[in-house]
């Protein structure tokens, strides 16, 4: 090795590891080969398949293959138009949208084109900040309190701007609801609430509605209803449709953020270029839905809506602090009651505790650290994925949609799940200490 | 509009267009869009299909929903290290092989990393300048010369090393060949000779070898022979195997450089975060290659190199100066002996060229400054790919491989790439001149 060499990496990016969710997968695959069962709550990927119309679709256009337009397939960005417009009830238009190699990708052009401020309110999802700190952007932070459930209040937010005497200065904030990784969204008053503080200071919002078509009662509301002059809506195809492993997300601009979509068009035409063609094609079909993704939809839900809430009742018996999620597939854990206790057991912090889970009950989990919380903070996400989709959606069509799944539904199809949230609950309470 | 948003742009991208090659394709097809006929000489996009066995492994594939490993399908990784080692006679590992939504994205991320001065040779493919613009990186640009068929010299390179009193300054040359936008490569020996300089002055070599599987002859030599220590060769499905819009790049790094993938893997993973799940299991069936995937490719580069030679051959009939093309699908046409003649029509940079052809005879090109060589240049480059390749590679697969392909087959299946040669040969000469 030349002395050199190791001094030719960019400051930013020196010493930044792999992306926390993206290790933890890497860890349980490992001990998994090593073995050892483990119950994994870390990866937030869907449970469920792609919907069958939009796998067929992916086949019907296998052989496409020129390069598309930079910015997407014109009736990709036409469907996502029409999609929020539909579910949304936003008037967003067919020329205003951008197709990226997933909305992380975007995420990452935006930060980078715009030249401002990035507010953040953690828990929030993790690659915000090691993006920033790539581009070297500056970014604030407004830290949520566990009795708001954990989401930012219209009353912080004015309080962090006004603090500032910088009334114009350019800002990015970043909402995400349903929340990865609370599980809890805004109500359509706390919207307007956030919205009338945003337009006051003319800040520009980039909602991630990626968890929109989780909302487990289909009533998901975006704040661009509010707002509707300086938000970007992101969504993508990643969670509600189960095809994470496929790259797809899209940003949606209202006309007055144009210069953001167009510098961000320029990039994209100097890295990825263009979403994959097939790819693209088949995003069509689950943009435009129909009867049967629908149908799938709301199967998920009805599943996701059953285990959200039993695992949170199980914990919340064991006295562990978690809202009551309303949409995705995520709970937020604060063992902050149980910290005397944990302290004796040596531990100390979240990393600490989510290191302990995983050894002494096989539970895999992902500190608060990783969304932005402090490290001393003694939270945990859960993701309640680790079962199979395909299975519990079959199971779930046997049952008539407006009836209530039987009792022991999650118990036969997502027992994994239930068990990790048990051996959680009795870690905590010193039940199965080692 | 409020007049603090306008300024909220990073002044790296302010003013930044969309990337040369796909501004023309957009104007191309604004233009055949209102019934103009155009010969499109712009885009360098494969003209043939998807081998069969790789769109149908795309089809088996289609299911595949989960997030891949950062830095590759395991299976991808081990078929590109083969490919390399099979096709390059290189010891690659599949540990050190990473996969990207194209190579244009991971020459973003190495750029975005590696901190050095990345070291160009003009002409050569547009978007490494722009790149380094956006990330705010210097570049340092060393001009060929028509009479080295546009090739860099080691003698060249020497001299630009040692011109600057800096020997282990961290330094990234980027080499693409064979050459876009020249058609030609380098030999053995020279490659031999260019790495002897690069190993003086401890140069990292980004070997651009996407057209390599498109070498007229197949013989095809990378400079990892003899540089392995400090080379990334860099590969994709975009052009050998006709895949551009599905978005598939590779690069292979030795031992010594396995600091720049891990921090390339990093950001990777705040990004992109993994390629389209489907396109890579698809990938495997590419670069692991069969004997139908090694017949399209030899059927490809016999008509590629037939027309790349017959359109060569009108130009320099014409007393254009034209390289005589050895790989790949691009001439590039130096237009300096007719600077009289054309500056008393006007035309005095490579630009105002590409726009009169345009106009007057409607062939679309690319002028020599979108591949970094000075305004003034009257040098323009042509993609020779508008025709239909499905029929034409039915058409040569009537024609055994060790037989020449009969009299008028571009004639009869590339007529459109002909005539835009013919026409702009006329039009230099004064034939055609408005």
């Amino acid at each position: 090795m030349n002395w050199h060499q190791p001094v030719s990496l960019n400051l930013n990016v020196r010493g930044l590891g792999r992306s926390a969710t993206l290790a933890i997968s890497e860890k349980v695959r490992a001990l998994r080969g090593s073995g050892q069962h483990v119950y994994d709550m870390g990866l937030g990927q869907s449970p469920f398949p792609v919907p069958t119309p939009v796998v067929e679709a992916l086949r019907a256009a296998a052989a496409e293959k020129d390069y598309l337009p930079v910015q997407g397939l014109p009736a990709l960005r036409e469907a996502v138009a029409e999609f929020h417009q539909r579910k949304d009830l936003v008037n967003v238009s067919a020329e205003r949208v951008l197709i990226g190699p997933g909305s992380k990708e975007l995420m990452f052009l935006l930060q980078l084109v715009y030249y401002g401020e990035i507010v953040i309110t953690p828990p929030c999802w993790v690659s915000y900040l090691p993006q920033a700190r790539i581009i070297g952007r500056k970014v604030s932070l407004i830290q949520t309190a566990s009795a708001a459930e954990w989401r930012v209040t219209p009353e912080q937010l004015e309080q962090a701007f006004e603090m500032v005497h910088d009334d114009l200065r350019p800002r990015l904030l970043v909402l995400n609801y349903p929340s990865n990784p609370v599980g809890t969204t805004f109500d359509a008053d706390e919207l307007q609430r956030i919205a009338d503080v945003c337009r006051r200071f003319q800040v520009v919002v980039l909602s991630d509605e990626i968890y929109g078509g989780l909302h487990f009662t289909g009533e998901h509301v975006s704040i661009a209803r509010f707002y509707p002059e300086r938000t970007i809506i992101s969504s993508g195809l990643s969670k509600w449709c189960g095809a994470g492993g496929w790259r797809l997300g899209t940003f949606a601009f209202p006309p007055e953020l144009e210069w953001l979509l167009d510098a961000m068009a320029a990039v994209a035409s100097e890295t990825y270029t263009s979403v994959s063609a097939p790819i693209q094609h088949a995003g069509v079909t689950a943009f435009r839905g129909d009867v049967e993704v629908e149908r799938y939809l709301w199967h998920a839900r009805r599943i996701l809506a059953r285990l959200g809430r039993e695992c949170a009742q199980i914990l919340l018996a064991a006295g562990l602090n978690v809202p009551m999620p309303t949409g995705a597939f995520y709970l937020f854990v604060d063992f902050g009651a149980f910290s005397g206790q944990l302290a004796e057991r040596g531990i100390r912090d979240g990393t600490g505790l989510c290191h302990r889970l995983l050894e002494e009950v096989g539970v895999a989990a992902l500190p608060g650290v990783a969304f932005g919380r402090s490290r001393a903070e003694l939270t945990a996400r859960l993701a309640l994925v680790d079962f199979d989709g395909a299975l519990a959606l079959a199971a779930s069509e046997n049952v008539p949609l407006d009836s209530d799944l039987p009792a022991d539904f999650t118990e036969r199809w997502c027992s994994q799940v239930l068990e990790g949230a048990r051996r959680i609950a009795e870690w905590a309470t010193g039940a199965s200490a080692g």
